[in-house]
């Protein structure tokens, strides 16, 4: 057993069983924003937690990197989504990049160009779905296909409705093939989101990040969280499980998904490889050179 | 005027003008292996200097990447080459490793698929140029196909002489389209790789990286050195030119390349895009809201 570290309360299933959307009806109100679960100390204390991590998370991850390299084929694909500065390219730079970048694979999807959806939703999708003993990261998902697409009827309900089957035939069949999906909501709140736009606005150096479009759609806000709503209670399936990370304290984000993504790695237990040759006879050779 | 880091010697041109290969021939039996140019502290000191280096590079690789986000058209292409347990892996892990992964793109080259042969040895070269706005990182390259594939007679000679051509016109096209390409050497002594395999049969959890074959390549080093002079000496333009980085101490390889990099993203110096659009109308835009 791992020694529990500075912060972390004593939670006997996990941060996982904690953050996991239940099944049923979900209604994202419920839910705290600002909620630090699984986690008792200070913002300080969480950014020591977080870099703590770094060690043991990618030790993990090199072992599962090790294992698709001989013949694993296993990989974590780690699903992003969230309303405007909820902070994916947060949980990326921060937690993802406490690992080693030759094992992962980061996809920010934006909107589909006509080549990418004229073959279908799930196309641009499957080209990124990570190699075996990678983490992949997706920054925006299939999910968007039932949010923006929903919210801003770029296809007709007939059409959408469809999507949330055919997600979860396609996440099945990923589960099938090796592929350990973790689904994260980043959860804020409508006035932490209207603070991180005005600190964007205030700062010439964060413009770049800023597009007018942000306030059109925060004007949908109720509709968004709709179809949150489907998307999180219709793709909530055990083998691809959605989280809600209370996101409005980014100490704590970053500090959630990388604890569910080291509790993932811990749970497929990955091993490092036996050698498929001869150790004594190779110090032989290589001594002979 | 950055303040000079402790370890780090005053440098005129900086440390690229010190590793840079000059034009004409070469022979990296002149170069020492142990050397440590441009630096003058001790292991720990190197270590200090390169995590020191971490939030400058980082800076700058946001600027690259916000430039890319709003029409910019520049990347930066860094080149690994080096013999088994050069530490082309380490030098990604701890440099590239400092800077956010959503701006990285990591790419390593194994031995061409025949999907790839019969499309030319540049096409899957030219399929992971990285993007506008991103740094990529080619662990093993197009100049596999003129090291192993010469020495391996993996083609015929009237195949592989023709390559160098064809690899400077490749470079001068990607440089011309905004790629600046940087072409490290990872430079060891075979005493220094003797010692990394022999490190790798002793530890179990890292036969995952030995492979019987690399005693077979060890063995025809110096075909492989002359295959290396002809192809730094052919393939080293002003425009892509190639560094020769000493490598038996990983401290100071990971702190030389992560330099350089950080030299190049300082020449490319990019700058925060401004706003394209009126930034007092979106604050009240937004606090209506």
């Amino acid at each position: 057993m791992a020694k529990q570290k500075k912060g972390e309360k004593s939670a006997g299933g996990g941060l996982r069983e904690q953050l996991r959307v239940p099944a049923g009806e979900v209604d994202l109100t419920k839910y705290d924003t600002r909620a630090t679960a699984g986690f008792s100390g200070t913002k300080d204390d969480g950014k020591l937690a977080l870099d703590a991590l770094g060690a043991e998370v990618s030790d993990w991850q090199e072992r599962l990197f090790a294992e698709g390299r001989t013949g694993g084929e296993r990989s974590i694909l780690l699903v992003l989504q969230g309303m405007d500065t909820s902070g994916k390219g947060g949980v990326i730079r921060h937690g993802a990049g406490l690992m080693d970048p030759q094992g992962l694979k980061i996809t920010s999807f934006k909107a589909p160009t006509p080549s990418e959806k004229r073959r279908g939703f799930l196309w641009r999708i499957r080209q990124a779905v990570p190699g075996h003993g990678m983490i992949g990261v997706f920054d925006r998902s299939h999910y968007e296909d039932v949010l923006i697409a929903r919210v801003r009827e770029l296809v007709t309900p007939n059409v959408w409705t469809r999507r949330y089957d055919q997600i979860n035939e396609f996440e099945a069949e990923l589960t099938a093939s090796g592929v350990t999906i973790v689904k994260c909501y980043l959860h804020i709140s409508p006035e932490e989101q209207r603070a991180r736009l005005e600190a964007r606005l205030d700062d010439p150096t964060k413009h770049w990040k800023y597009n007018p479009g942000d306030v059109d759609e925060r004007q949908l806000w109720p509709d968004y969280m709709e179809a949150y709503h489907a998307a999180i209670e219709r793709c909530n399936t055990p083998d691809a499980p959605w989280y809600v990370i209370p996101s409005d304290r980014k100490w704590y984000r970053n500090w959630a998904v990388t604890t569910i993504l080291l509790e993932t790695l811990k749970e497929l237990n990955p091993q490092w490889p036996t050698a498929d040759f001869d150790v004594e006879k190779e110090k032989k050779r290589l001594a002979a050179t």
